[in-house]
């Protein structure tokens, strides 16, 4: 904690109310994955096509945040640590948008699988991945409010579980291809879905490892336990 | 162009020394794009393998970048104008590391790939996809250095294209993943290369919107173009 003593300047009370809006940014975030994930379970549409037009209110919303934070900086001239804390707030905001455009994006997906045969069982998975990243999401979002780094390690470690659920549906969608040609064209979109959650998770994780970079000045030793994770050869090989 | 009377001042050499920095990391972007396509043509896992090391420098380079921002807006404590542009330079380098991940996890790919069946003409699609993206990231750049809008709408313009060459390689997998199930797995691997190449481009089209929002004051009218496309029902139905 490097604001213990917390002496209410204009500068801190500004910086407060930009952190009020990234939490209800990340409430709306976190309210559109739930969301994505129940349209997608059953198969409404109406739900869907909610989430794609909300995005539209979580992108203004990030865009409100940079304005007020650029203010702030121009205005009060913070310090080189308050000046850091500004720049994790748009940092963070940055990562819930993208966040809120993946799950606009498998908004968009649900209303066309919901012409195709169904592929059992994928739908309940991918509800419980989500639940886990929106999860992650909130304890990341906490994490910052309350500068506690250790709640923002846990999150980092939570990303692991996240790739492995993927890497199980990624080799479940595999088969069902291969059993069935008919149902290669929603696995496909499927199998976009749950990548798109798996990225959903590395969001919040970057969240965290700014609030580790916050609280300790440090970013996290090892790199992060493994974004952008590809399943291992014998996996990949074994099915094909 | 907002800065024309270029009366050089602290604050300019600053920021000049920092785009520097992003110029060459567009560089290094640059040539992971082009060698990670090289490398899945070639079958070339040690080209591939150096792509991801080399991923390392870039994001050093990134956090360098927003290092010397920082402490720029620290010093100098610029006007509302200036601090834009610093906030700008932040926010492209957040995109060229972006690039450069997908760059990274295409290479990831080609090493898996390297020990499957061949899929015809889809490592030349690809190349020819990642050109276009590599040049309207270099246009993009440029654009920037010059402050030229005009620019910056022709490499969004340009999206577009990589859109469409994103969609027929999508259709194109479908086929081939339905002729025979032993592609499959290469098809699902070559799917999310050019799923890959095609979020380049949209990173390429985040930084030519900052320029123009650099320029004219303001982000282009129409939404972006088409970002997280999503082939036509009518097409993927009649895939399945």
């Amino acid at each position: 904690m490097n604001r213990d003593k917390h002496i209410s300047s204009a500068f801190d009370r500004d910086l407060e109310t930009i952190q009020a809006q990234v939490v209800k940014m990340g409430g709306m975030v976190e309210a559109a994955i739930t969301d994505a994930a129940s349209a997608l379970e059953g198969r409404d549409e109406e739900l869907a096509e909610q989430v794609r037009r909300r995005d539209k209110s979580i992108d203004a919303l990030e865009a409100q945040i940079n304005e007020d934070a650029a203010r702030l900086i121009a205005l009060r001239a913070p310090t080189a640590t308050d000046l850091r804390m500004v720049l994790a707030v748009m940092k963070i905001a940055a990562s819930l948008e993208r966040v809120g455009d993946y799950a606009k994006n498998m908004a968009k997906r649900t209303a066309v699988l919901s012409q195709m045969p169904v592929i059992d069982g994928s739908a309940i998975a991918l509800r419980r991945m989500s639940q886990t990243v929106s999860k992650m999401l909130q304890d990341a979002l906490d994490s910052y409010i309350r500068r506690d780094a250790d709640l923002a390690e846990d999150v980092r470690q939570r990303d692991l579980e996240v790739d492995q659920m993927y890497n199980a549906l990624f080799r479940e969608f595999l088969t069902y291809m291969m059993e069935d040609p008919r149902n290669i064209t929603p696995c496909m979109h499927l199998h976009f879905m749950a990548k798109n959650v798996e990225r959903m998770g590395d969001h919040a994780t970057s969240i965290a490892e700014q609030v580790i970079y916050l609280v300790t000045g440090e970013l996290p030793d090892d790199a992060r336990p493994k974004a952008n994770s590809v399943p291992s050869d014998a996996d990949v090989v074994a099915g094909g």
